[in-house]
């Protein structure tokens, strides 16, 4: 494998965010959204469901110190096998020492541990850090003295831990324990978090592998993979990609070890053939799996952690294997919005091509699964496709997943909402219309802190030779091509402007910087100046072999000798784009959704008469004009995006004809659609909504 | 009201089928469905689920036996309260005293009877009679000697008998029963069986009513109002109208019945606010109600009984609240293939407008019971749109019930059906994509048998002085018109040819014959030849006021002095029909689909290649031309029926866009659809099919 293409994500302490966009979202994270949830992690938000996490971290405290102190702890009546999200009955107290919440309940704190790691990093802030102190030290009073930290068995039926991996997330907190280690590590220096995860690691690696003595499991909702190899990567212990690789490995082989597992729980025949187990991606072993399938965010984790070990262990089978469920996901599974997981039975993907707008369920967790799965495919092979989708859903469904003022959330993102339907049909059911405060099960709220926080991490990583610049983030960045500190500077508005430079700031090395075309680009301009000579590629200067070298898989290669003064100067056209789907989308026939840069644009009845459904626009007459179509400044919520303005007609309703009728042309009248950002929608009250536009 | 219009359905008696198309399902009803579904009652069928029918009416004669000779009875272990559905576990042999099926299970039998009863006033057959005896004496066996009949309880917990009229169907039970037992009084003029359902109705009043001592009761699934009119009719005893006037009256009530019955069950607080018993239509007074809601089937069967009611009493607030029903079901919630009930989740109406096509319900049942509906609002006040409606939903979705060899049933009649989509995706799970043997809540197979077994009354129903003619079925005709006997023979060869002709075969009779104008027909032909003189309306031989005078609402009426050699000559042209919907049905925005005459069309894989949805039509170029689309007759599970072959385009997959990709003309290629008639869909093995065609 070609070396110079394997980049590691830059470290959040080489870069300084300049850039008007993510800067906001990350401010909002800091100021709105981390303390929020730290006053939900210790439930003290009036009207909202509690989440019981530090809760269970004190009580599970208390439980250790007891039998450290010799003292008898009867388990709750409460922890019960198999009970899922048990609550106090209305009106009950809740019992002190008993676990509540989901029995992944433990991994809310440490998604939040991980998101304020990441602004510690980019900005001290002493109260901040004493606060997630506090949660560091809860968590290591609650581990237990073998080193077992899940506080739904360490309040239960600790007999019970490991015998239930497929529906109890033990090992997915094990992985969430360690992204959280490894980011608070950075952040500190501290090793206080980092020893819990490795002592938990190590209890889970006695228990579970391939040697005499442990159980054949793996997770049943993966992360571990990808978060044992961070562990590796922090801490340099060869047992924790081991560790990794064997979870990837032993996944779906036969017997089928949840079916084994389930088996043993119930006394029950074992079904041996993996039906059920395709939800868990268990169904098959990985290199054998080619169509993403089961529980998206799932899915979409595992990939990732197979990414991650194709990469380091240079296996072209696992490669291949991300490759095809890549695809299947990618270009069969996934919405224009950047969203996957059309289905909500199971939160997973539908068959191909089906990507029903209404009830789909693109689960913003599924959407940041996306992204992770991109950036390692990035790592492994800088291709501009994985940045393209990256972009897509970053700037769209991990984005609407969180209103503009960071105090509420959606979990499901669909492509089309009527509220009252939402209201009133249950099949319907999992789709709201506006934002909810804090779930019960809050998986996407943290989830969002943690990525948008570690934001530049996705747009630049490098290997000893190369800076890859994914996306167009403004900043200052400091970083060593073959061994030479550079110091440069990004400047970009994006997505709403495709103008953007980088320019060498401090330093001298000679390398290569890689810049990514973006896929919606249609006329895309590079060059760079330095003080020796210019590279224009593409243009008669460069020879035709130099052309064939600096441009590759949408990325331009410049390489060359670095230093103050030397400048990149990119200028990337954003036409406001018109697309249609792959005809076998059957939902989408007829219809056509707009798309300016990485931006998916959407309708609303705030701006729009209701019902939508009722305005249609002319794609021929279209086509050759969209040029012209206005781009304007519009604020919403406080925020400045940019508006479309669509010529488009809209049908008169006739009454008197009849619910059927002779077909005959509609009357209408033309008027002119405003269409907005999609991660903006919902942000001015409750409204219909809709991405896909009908052309008749 | 005017007396006149008031019309009674013909008395099967007196009329003779000759018709090719409903005497063919006449005979599939009575050679395979009616003996297929005696050895499903008696769970003589190898592989289905067994109906439990005759077991337990054979055990519950057993615990009568055993009451009246003092023999202690101890309900078996399955009699608990609120169970469904009980069935032995697996592997054991069933307990022959317990009581097994649906709550409803009892209500099998009774439809069944019913479909014989009317097989046996049609032709007698001593075997067929013989075994309905059996049924009969069965039944009889297992009323108590308090005159409860429901076996449910009789087997189970007798006391507690009467104290869930919501969600146990005994009053359903009542009210089939009473149809069963006139049909059969009607057959054979036995007193056995009506007897039995008298003392059952009497013994629900004593419990039941607003006299004190009696609970403010109704039904939970209605039929009990139109079946006690029924019984009424038959026995002339006035009880029966009371109490089908009273279970009219007093549903919706406040405070709500069913939640007094619910909090004395459980002991909760009473809700108290009607929430819930929308889907029992309990949630406002009948007369208060104006939008079709909740199980479509338990709405159809009360609108019937409060047009019965309406009619019978002459209550102007009843007629009007039945207008506005119709209107709600029909106008705004009806598929074009005459379905109802657009949602799987609780088998019920939808919002208006809201008309999914793969995922819709559209249970044969609630078609039937559309056809209930608008029969009686016929006889309420004929006005052929009623006679439309019925009659679409008996060309499509009720037809579409039973496959063409009598043997297989659909419970749910979708719009559009991809196989493997219904088999693998849980949000289609209630879409069966072939008809299926028997159903383990078996009410379409037997509710089918008796509607076409009965098919005569709804085609024709007369007053004292009127004969209506609401669908074109041949035969001959016994009728008597003020009182004279007249003979008349209706020749036609509907639904495939609009020549029609009704001749007066025998008597001499003064009155009124009325002729429906299909809704279909663009060109409709009425004359009549009598021996004095020719009645053509709208020509000019007849004066302005005597034309007024002969045709309203959609009816012709011809009134003079019939004899033998008087004829009426009917031509209703049969155009190929292209519909749009209301623009506000979202579903089918950009669609059109086809009809000729009453049948609405459908593409089927099997004669188009898939997938279907890559067709589509060009309704502007079709408009002028429908007259030229070719009508070929066509054999399909060996019943000629007519195809239609529409010019279409279908796309061309271009592999390498990407799943999004900017909008361009599609590549496609001329074609032509061959469109079937839904009704005889999934008779040649499972495929692909669609009842809506795009047009882009």
């Amino acid at each position: 494998m070609n070396e110079t293409v394997l980049s590691k994500p830059l470290p959040l302490s080489a870069f300084h965010i300049t850039d008007a966009f993510w800067r906001r979202e990350m401010e909002l994270v800091r100021n709105e959204v981390i303390p929020y949830q730290w006053e939900a992690l210790n439930d003290r938000i009036p009207g909202a469901a509690p989440s019981w996490w530090m809760h269970n971290m004190r009580a599970a405290a208390r439980r250790n110190a007891a039998k450290r102190a010799g003292k008898p702890w009867i388990p709750s009546a409460v922890a019960k096998e198999l009970r899922f999200e048990p609550l106090p009955e209305v009106g009950q107290a809740p019992d002190p020492d008993a676990f509540y919440g989901f029995v992944f309940q433990d991994s809310d704190g440490y998604k939040w541990l991980e998101a304020v790691s990441y602004q510690l990093i980019r900005q001290p802030d002493p109260a901040l850090k004493a606060t997630a102190q506090e949660a560091v030290d809860a968590i290591c009073a609650a581990q237990e003295d073998d080193g077992y930290l899940d506080t739904y068995y360490t309040l239960g039926l600790r007999e019970r831990a490991f015998t239930n991996l497929r529906d109890h997330h033990e090992l997915y907190c094990l992985g969430h324990l360690c992204e959280a280690a490894v980011a608070w590590h950075q952040a500190t220096g501290q090793d206080d978090l980092l020893n819990a995860a490795i002592r938990f690691a190590d209890c889970c690696a006695e228990k579970l592998g391939r040697e005499p003595g442990k159980e054949r499991g793996y997770p049943g909702h993966e992360i571990a993979e990808m978060a044992l190899i961070r562990l590796w990567e922090e801490t340099g212990e060869d047992r924790f990609l081991k560790q990794a690789e064997y979870f990837i490995d032993e996944r779906g082989q036969k017997p089928f070890y949840f079916d084994i597992e389930d088996h043993a729980r119930r006394g029950e025949a074992l079904e041996g053939d993996g039906t059920g187990s395709a939800y868990h991606q268990a169904n098959a072993p990985v290199r054998d799996q080619t169509e993403a399938q089961g529980h998206a965010v799932r899915a979409m984790y595992l990939y990732s952690g197979m990414a991650d070990a194709a990469r380091i262990t240079g296996d072209p089978s696992l490669k291949d294997a991300c490759e095809h469920l890549w695809h299947s996901a990618v270009e069969e599974k996934r919405y224009v919005t950047g969203g996957v997981g059309a289905t909500h039975i199971g939160e997973a993907f539908s068959r191909p091509f089906d990507l029903p707008s209404d009830t789909a369920y693109s689960e913003t967790c599924a959407a940041i699964g996306l992204a992770f799965f991109a950036r390692r495919m990035l790592q492994l092979e800088p291709k501009s496709n994985y940045a393209d989708v990256m972009e897509e859903a970053l700037y769209n469904t991990v984005l609407s997943g969180m209103a503009l003022d960071g105090k509420s959330f959606f979990y499901v993102n669909p492509l089309s909402c009527e509220p009252e339907a939402c209201k009133t049909d249950a099949r319907l059911g999992h789709v709201k219309p506006v934002r909810q405060k804090w779930f019960g099960c809050a998986c996407c709220p943290p989830n969002i802190a943690r990525i948008v926080s570690s934001l530049p991490q996705y747009a630049f990583t490098s290997s000893e030779d190369t800076l890859f610049v994914h996306l167009y983030v403004a900043g200052e960045m400091e970083l060593t091509l073959n061994g030479k500190p550079l110091k440069l500077k990004i400047e970009s508005s994006m997505p709403w402007n495709g103008e953007v430079s980088l320019s060498v700031a401090q330093g001298k090395a000679e390398g290569t910087i890689a810049v990514r075309i973006p896929g919606w680009s249609r006329d895309a301009k590079v060059s760079a100046v330095t003080l020796r000579n210019i590279l224009t590629p593409g243009t008669p200067e460069l020879a035709a072999d130099e052309k064939k070298e600096t441009e590759k898989d949408g990325y331009v290669y410049l390489t060359g000798t670095w230093e103050k003064g030397d400048r990149i100067e990119m200028f990337f056209d954003m036409p406001v784009r018109m697309l249609a789907a792959d005809p076998r989308v059957r939902e989408t026939a007829g219809q056509v959704c707009f798309m300016r840069g990485p931006v998916t644009y959407c309708t609303e009845a705030v701006d729009n008469q209701a019902p939508l459904h009722l305005w249609r626009v002319d794609p021929a007459a279209l086509a050759d004009k969209l040029d012209e179509i206005p781009v304007r400044d519009m604020e919403i919520g406080g925020v400045l995006v940019k508006s479309l303005e669509i010529p488009a007609y809209r049908v008169l309703q006739e009454n008197g004809e009849g619910l059927y009728h002779d077909w005959h042309p509609r009357k209408e009248i033309p008027g002119t659609l405003t269409l907005i950002p999609y991660f903006v929608w919902d942000n001015r009250g409750e409204t219909e909504m809709q991405v896909w536009q009908r052309c008749r």
